[in-house]
């Protein structure tokens, strides 16, 4: 039985009360960088940081008494287990997550602290997921799909009646897609109500199911390739989900992983929030010029989750400091004399850069003993600072031996 | 004149539409953390970041309208100089900002941004201070204090007054404490209301500004140390937010600055928001322990500005993940015969742990030729689970030279 709006509300009255209303403020920050009228719909703020839990507690308030009893099962390594754990230990339901042995330590822990078998099995998803299948023929368990489950789409569609009541003057929905689940819902909950709302779909240009299954008129196995948003890294789009999406979906743009990393920069900087790379792809789309239609619209941003690793998190606030201009590195050749760094240091100074980090390497500089070379990490206002500081070093006797 | 409650709602009224009501969400994870039922009222969420626009705003608000037509100035490097010339563009009110040497480049942009007049000046904030005294002399602006000025107190207490709409069973408020304009207001507010509800302030080991004036019962000025939580690092309390903050505080406690790090990535991991430092001593202070009669209690965390340099919080991320003994650095003696790293790497991945960067170093290792070190740095689970890999190490032939 296909989704249908009725579902969609029914999961809405079904799941209130245990999954929050996730607040949809306007920006005017993001509006400002974007030329679009930007609210964002936080369901990075769920209980397990993601949207997940949506369709979870709605497949498990849907199970029939017997096989609540039994349980459940899922192989992920991410927000669909966090989801599904928390809200089968609200209800009472035993969950069992099999996740691939490259799950981080911290969803792995985070699942059994909220109640959850997990066994780690298998180098990749299809192996973790051949084991749960195992299980659910020896133990009876069910199965409950991440994206793909009827349960699963009606329950993320709920989101779609919140943005609708949130920003009622709302005219076009920026989303997020990995295996489709989310997208299928909203769009098919929002065009029912609305027809006139936009409803875009975002994708990495490291991912992209499914424009590569719109393509094909079907959903099809895309190449795994790495990607900052891992949210949206599934080897597919669902078939429910993809024929729920080929009909709603108004059109479908991919963004480069370099924008996603500034956007969740922007994201922490400007919204003050944290979101992990798939929640910052509609972000990414608009300040990447993906979306020129959207200029000057009322537009709501898809943020659905925050679950990052705070070690890659550091690393995106650096990277995206260097792709943003502010922060810079460059190797110069200064003389060994008494003075040359002074010098260097000055100029740099007198450019408006602040140092952050410099290195002098004596052993690696080349034939000429009386000159070394300084690595320099410098902290810039924009692309166009660095220029002016790259000019002001060869004018005052600095040649760049690299700059990166 | 001292600020009254009448002050407070005066200019809760004054600055509505164009301060938000900042929401006040519970947290279950963090509930879980610190054994109290913690909501945190998200100041961080205001346009420029912080509580200060509450007090910027009522203060313009306030001005006579020649005095208005000048302008205003202040000298700040933070969060009090973004509310400024925020409102003041918002209002047409000409805004100076003086600004020391060392203040970060997107302060000073971001100011520009907003439409301020930015003046870099002087070493230190006493030096910009007397550029600004300067100016007010010579050009007849008006100089708004930080966090002194009455109608500063005022606008700061209206946060109280939210507070207690908002959860109006709360039994305690924990607030950030630095020149103590805003818990002097946001006491006022909530003792005069609901004399019952406790009012608690936190400094960093760092600053104690507070708890050194309750010492010696007048405002004393505290040597400067460096600290995370820079928005708590003024010099003294001031005169008018001393008198009510000493009547009005039921305590004051301070916290490790390893904590107040800690506490950012809490809030970052387990809230999904970025805070200053300053804005996470309230949640440091519970992790630490040092309130232990809130347990169980209804409490309200301040959470009052998201300002934190990006570069600072990616140091912060990576160092909160080493106090929590998620990342552990150490060095291990290895054999330099074929299989010696293979060897290592096994027994780490045997012990459940994750190496992310490994490095060999022969050149430095000691006398011994054919024993080099391995510079490893590794994802833990915990303290716990680092002290069990080095005892596998140990066990296995691996002895540490070092371990950090």
């Amino acid at each position: 039985m296909p989704v249908t709006l009725t579902d969609i509300r029914a999961a809405h009255r079904r799941i209130a009360g245990g999954v929050i209303v996730s607040p949809c403020p306007h920006s005017i920050p993001l509006s400002e960088i974007t030329g679009a009228d930007v609210a964002c719909k936080l369901d990075n703020f769920q209980r397990t940081g993601s949207f997940k839990e949506r369709g979870a507690r709605n497949a498990l308030l849907r199970l029939p008494a017997a096989a609540r009893r039994r349980g459940v099962i899922a192989a992920s390594a991410g927000n669909h287990a966090l989801g599904l754990a928390y809200h089968g230990q609200l209800l009472g339901v035993p969950v069992t997550v099999v996740m691939p042995d490259y799950a981080p330590l911290i969803k792995i822990t985070t699942c059994q602290r909220l109640g959850a078998n997990v066994l780690v099995r298998g180098r990749d998803f299809a192996e973790a997921r051949a084991e749960a299948d195992r299980l659910v023929a020896a133990e009876g368990l069910t199965y409950i799909h991440g994206f793909d489950a009827p349960d699963i789409i009606a329950g993320q569609g709920t989101m779609g009646l919140e943005i609708l009541e949130q920003v009622p003057d709302v005219e076009a929905i920026v989303c997020p897609v990995g295996g489709g689940g989310l997208i299928a819902g909203l769009s098919l909950a929002v065009k029912s109500l609305r027809p006139g709302v936009k409803v875009i779909g975002v994708e990495s240009v490291a991912t992209g199911n499914l424009a590569a299954a719109l393509r094909a008129r079907h959903p099809v196995i895309v190449p795994r390739r790495a990607t900052l948003a891992d949210g949206l890294a599934t080897l597919t789009v669902g078939a429910n989900a993809f024929a729920l999406a080929r009909r709603h979906v108004d059109q479908v743009v991919s963004v480069g992983e370099n924008w996603i990393s500034l956007a969740i920069l922007r994201m922490l900087e400007l919204e003050k929030t944290v979101v992990e790379g798939a929640a910052a792809a509609p972000l990414a789309a608009l300040m990447a010029g993906r979306l020129p239609k959207l200029r000057g619209r009322k537009v709501v941003l898809v943020v659905g989750g925050g679950n990052i690793d705070p070690a890659i998190l550091s690393r995106v606030i650096e990277k995206g400091l260097v792709n943003d201009g502010r922060l810079t590195r460059f190797t110069a050749r200064i003389s060994d004399r008494p003075g040359g760094l002074a010098m260097l240091c000055r100029v740099i100074a007198e450019a408006g850069a602040s140092i952050k980090d410099i290195a002098h390497d004596r052993a690696f500089s080349g034939p000429d003993v009386y000159e070394v070379h300084a690595d320099c990490t410098v902290e810039t206002r924009d692309r166009a600072h660095i220029a002016a500081l790259y000019r002001a070093l060869k004018r005052n006797g600095f040649p760049l031996v690299v700059a990166k």
